[in-house]
């Protein structure tokens, strides 16, 4: 892939930063954040601005451009990637490693006294707004909200913002009603005394209103916000998705409601206006809810006496504890992402070896058996379909430069998943299709025990996610090894594969504590630059686990994996593993069998079945099997050699050794 | 223990909060923090405020007393002793469990509507400031600073501020001079273009200029202050003890001196003036640098665009990775007070049986061993002696009313540690002079794990310790069993034995990573109220670990133990244990063994060297064993019995039987 060419883009940048036409006084930096003005984790093509300025395109990553300087924010996962795909006026900060300055320390050490740093008020996050602008500030300088995205004044053929129909979801896939949301929301916000509650991320508007779309790739979500009040609700959206008969059926647009429950649609766009009016009408004591993560804008929109900030909303932490409902659709969803993936390997190791099967191939292939399966809607992250050096370039996405041929030599990782109207998927499987080294099974291994670990952790009610991130790390680490990204993220039902407020990593966020019902992925991984990337992933169901003494009923957890795609069991020396591992491993087997093979059988898909009942044979300790055989031998020869003269029938030695490997292969049982 | 009776305090309290002399206005909450106005942990007797008014005199706990109401928050090593201590008048605030409010959700609940919420801004560090009067404001409350210390109006035989002579440490104890220090410290301040730093903790004061005192009890600090310019040197302190001439030699107080080095000496009293002065003399990006933790009087005294905070201090940060030098003291304090335990174990063993030996005399004993040792000082904390159902107070101190007789049915917990001039020592051994239960002794192993688990760790440069907290607990959540504190905390060398900026918490706080130097504690625990208490404590150095991969070249780290006590084998299970797990605990007695029973050895200790050498035996496997023992049993009948007829000595058979049973007993050997 060839790094993005900017220097013209740059210079035209540079020339904006300081016209009067879009900035009252000059500045002398410009950052350009990640999302929309959303918040999202993925956006639609309009609002890519920071892979427009750069060429970085990758999830995360935060751009400043200065008059002298263009550097790039991002983390572990996307190191190479942006490496690749910037040019030599870009540097490259590495998040998450010592010496890399934040973006603050890095604008004092470059700028000019009393510069002016500007940033669009929409894009950038309130919480974030506040402690640059604070280090800014005590610097001698200035953070200053430029109205006009500058951008998109440079980007003359940036796409239209996307405006798709909508879906209406009924009870048997969400649970709840919206109008049974809104009740609870509002005693949420009553008992935090506030009057208000401004719903600004996508997922979170359209989880309240069981409303899906397709404005954002991957992500089932419209653009909108929403303002809850005690007895209003306004729901600001364009375009004509509020004529479709069902949504307006869906809504209750038309029927006479209560009038706490009946909504008023409003212009996507004068969200600014009303939410200025809301704060206007406010008397003392009276609050309005917004996430801290909303934008500048929105915040400020709100005078800072009447302003309720929270890191996580009340709607995010609903969201994040899935429900009956939602836990069975979810269920569903990955026993039909299963066997699209049995389908999917069964094909690629026949095809192969034949040479003719490439990244992409793979990708579509894996997508076209995903659209097979009943409720199918999209694909719910670009498809990592990567072999060899590929492998260890952590969210890498195959293009035809880089698409690599997959072979019988290389070590080839698929993480993908799908959207289905009954739920999300995310699943990472690593696979041989010939012989892996020694080395390559090694650190297989290791990832395999910390994704075990994770799995299998008990842990007391309360606990976060971030204390179980080691977990994950402990085996790699004993042998010198680590991976930098994080362990898990959340899964939304049938909504972002990646939302909050749960998730297992090494960084310390503020996340909620896990709690049953929630969803996160339990994901390891080992990433050796230029050779090969190993990872593991399930999506995991947090359940209620027993314990011999329960935590004096404060009660427990443990997770349950809802994946079920077999491990290649080729990766696995299986001499690294406990015997509490292995028996993991053989009954995680075991439970895919079951239920995919009954699946698989029910879809006629019989050579698929044929695979993952290869794919599932119970794994046994080599060495253990080989020493229990040859004692068994030795003690039958003497017990043959003791009683020979009884002339006892040879079957008699066959049972005993059988006997005896049993309990040698299987101490714990 | 009975509870102190308050209603006459609270009652006077609550009038000195409406008292025009003491307040421009009535204040309807005074908040009484645990700390002085250097936010020490240890505190002097005139400081000890919050335990004058309500009675709880943990070292971590804050009181709030509104007209109605009085709280106490505290965490949970102190659960049991606060509820203990408090009489009727107050409500406990368990910190760390779900349901309990933070102080300031707590108030604003509590109040009415505009309050004024008064504290002491020298006892208040100024971060907690900001985040309460941050939610305070927002809830139209306000807080405000109140000049005199309402608490000391009312305490009528407040004791005096000690000011106790000066220890003056040499080369061979600090490694590196105070000049050499001060040299470093500028050398960071330029770093980050501060012009000022404010020195306020004790122990920090004591570390630069290498000087030791004895104003607060257990902690080898005095009470001063320090303002370090790139030109001048400021030290704040009272009393005589700038007369020593040890003292005055050692701070070059009379030599002819580069005036960059030159100490002024000035009153206690004058920081805050003296430090508005500079605050005043600043010119537009001039900073001071205070901690964020330090009083929100001092801080305010700089005008906040000149105000420089950081969680941790530049002397934080190089006080807690010790040289050379000191890691050799710290080695050889420990060797002494293991010396004085095993004394004491082998003393216990003896007296407990007889029924005349209490927590309290336990105690005495401790301290008398320890005391024998060559540079002792004093204890350096409040010796935990506490046996059945006390031991589960977590930070119990026996006093006469819970004075309880150590027996052979009890479980018993000493957590104890000295100061010596080379090093600060601290060790929690758990024993049972008796039989133990099967219980007791499978949650004592369990800790055992957890305490094996974080002490082998191997985790890459960069890592924080909070990640290394579940390793600890891994073991017990198995099972369904927690304990409620943290697993470790910095510990400094012949200063505060509690010190940051490191830990191993479940806490997410913001601790700086670990690296080779640090010295931390390694102490899990398990607490079952109204029965026993079990913790297993060791201070361990972080050191450069080998492995196999080495996180390429970023290096790692790993522990190893300074503490060399014996933990008693008798309350192990041995069955619970893995096989790596048996060989640490055999590997760590052998060391105690050789290092300690040297010592003891050349101190002429032989009764306490026989009982070290009786508790340090190797554990084996007797499962294992016996099943091993019978197994060759049966080889060795076979082999008799298959060659009988050529008449072999029976010296045969006892060789293959030794040779069976060794390779069963050290499969990884």
């Amino acid at each position: 892939m060839s790094p993005k060419i900017t220097t013209e883009l740059l210079k035209q940048l540079r020339q904006v930063m300081k016209s009067p036409k879009y900035v009252q006084e000059p500045v002398q930096a410009y950052i350009v954040p990640s999302g929309d003005a959303h918040q999202s984790e993925y956006i639609a093509p309009c609002d890519c601005r920071r892979a427009f300025i750069s060429g970085f395109d990758g999830s995360a990553g935060t751009a400043i451009i200065t008059e002298q300087h263009a550097a790039m924010w991002t983390d572990g996962r996307y190191f190479l990637q942006a490496a690749n795909q910037m040019d030599n006026n870009w540097t490259l900060m590495k998040m998450g490693l010592k010496d890399t300055p934040t973006q603050e320390d890095w604008l004092v050490s470059v700028l000019p006294e009393g510069s002016k740093v500007g940033v669009d008020p929409f894009i950038i996050p309130a919480d974030q707004w506040k402690r640059m602008s604070k280090v800014l500030r005590s610097a001698g300088h200035d953070l200053v909200p430029i109205k006009e995205n500058l951008i998109d004044t440079i980007w003359t053929d940036c796409p239209q913002r996307p405006c798709k129909p909508l879906i209406t979801l009924d009870l048997n896939y969400t649970g709840v009603s919206w109008r049974d949301k809104i009740v609870a929301l509002r005693s949420k916000m009553a008992e935090r005394k506030v009057l208000w509650f401004v719903v600004t991320a996508l997922d979170e508007v359209a989880w309240l209103f069981n409303l899906r779309g397709s404005d954002v790739e991957y992500n089932p979500v419209f653009f909108a916000y929403a303002v809850i009040g005690m007895n209003t609700i306004r729901l600001f959206i364009d375009g004509d998705r509020m004529t479709d008969p069902a949504v307006r059926e869906h809504l209750q647009l038309d029927s006479t409601l209560e009038p706490e429950f009946k909504i008023q649609v409003m212009p996507y766009g004068s969200i600014l206006t009303e939410l200025q009016a809301v704060g206007a009408s406010l008397s003392p004591k009276e609050k309005v809810w917004l996430s801290d993560k909303a934008s500048y804008a929105l915040t400020e929109a709100v005078p800072k006496a009447y302003q309720y900030l929270t890191p996580y909303t009340p709607i995010c932490i609903a969201k994040a504890v899935k429900n009956a409902s939602e836990t069975e659709g979810m269920r569903r969803a990955h026993v039909k992402d299963a066997v699209a993936l049995c389908e999917l390997f069964n094909w690629l190791e026949k095809e192969v070896p034949k040479g003719t099967v490439t990244e992409i191939t793979a990708a579509d292939k894996a997508e076209e058996f995903r659209s097979q399966q009943k409720d199918f809607v999209e694909l719910s992250f670009a498809t990592i379909s990567s072999t060899g050096p590929n492998g260890a370039i952590i969210h890498y996405k195959p293009v035809p430069e880089t698409n690599r041929t997959l072979s019988v030599n290389e070590i080839y990782l698929l993480d993908s998943g799908a959207q289905y109207k009954d739920g999300t998927t995310d699943v990472t499987r690593t696979m041989h299709f010939g012989t892996p080294s020694a080395y390559e099974k090694e650190c297989f291994t290791y990832v395999l025990k910390g994704h075990i670990a994770v799995s299998a952790a008990i842990f007391p009610n309360g606990t976060k996610g971030h204390l179980l991130d080691s977990f994950a790390r402990s085996a790699l680490w004993d042998c010198g090894l680590d991976y930098l990204h994080g362990t898990g993220h959340g899964v939304g039902s049938f909504l972002n594969v990646h939302e909050g407020p749960c998730g297992i990593s090494y960084k310390t966020f503020a996340d909620e504590p896990l709690e049953a019902g929630m969803i996160v992925s339990d994901e390891p991984g080992y990433y050796e630059d230029g050779s090969f990337g190993i990872r593991i992933e399930n999506v995991v169901l947090v359940i209620p686990a027993e314990t011999k003494y329960n935590f004096k009923n404060r009660g427990s957890l443990t997770f349950e994996p809802l994946t079920l795609v077999p491990i290649q069991t080729k990766m696995i020396d299986v001499s690294l593993l406990t015997q509490k591992e292995l028996n993991w491993v053989n009954d995680y087997h075991q439970k895919c069998r079951e239920v995919i093979g009954a699946e698989l059988e029910r879809q006629g898909r019989l050579e698929a079945l044929q695979w993952l009942i290869r794919e599932t044979e119970p794994l046994i300790r080599v060495l253990i099997y080989f020493f229990s055989v040859c004692f068994s031998w030795v003690v039958s020869v003497f017990i043959s050699a003791g009683k020979r003269k009884k002339k006892k029938r040879k079957g008699k030695q066959v049972s005993v050794r059988f006997r005896f490997s049993f309990c040698m292969c299987h101490p714990q049982k």
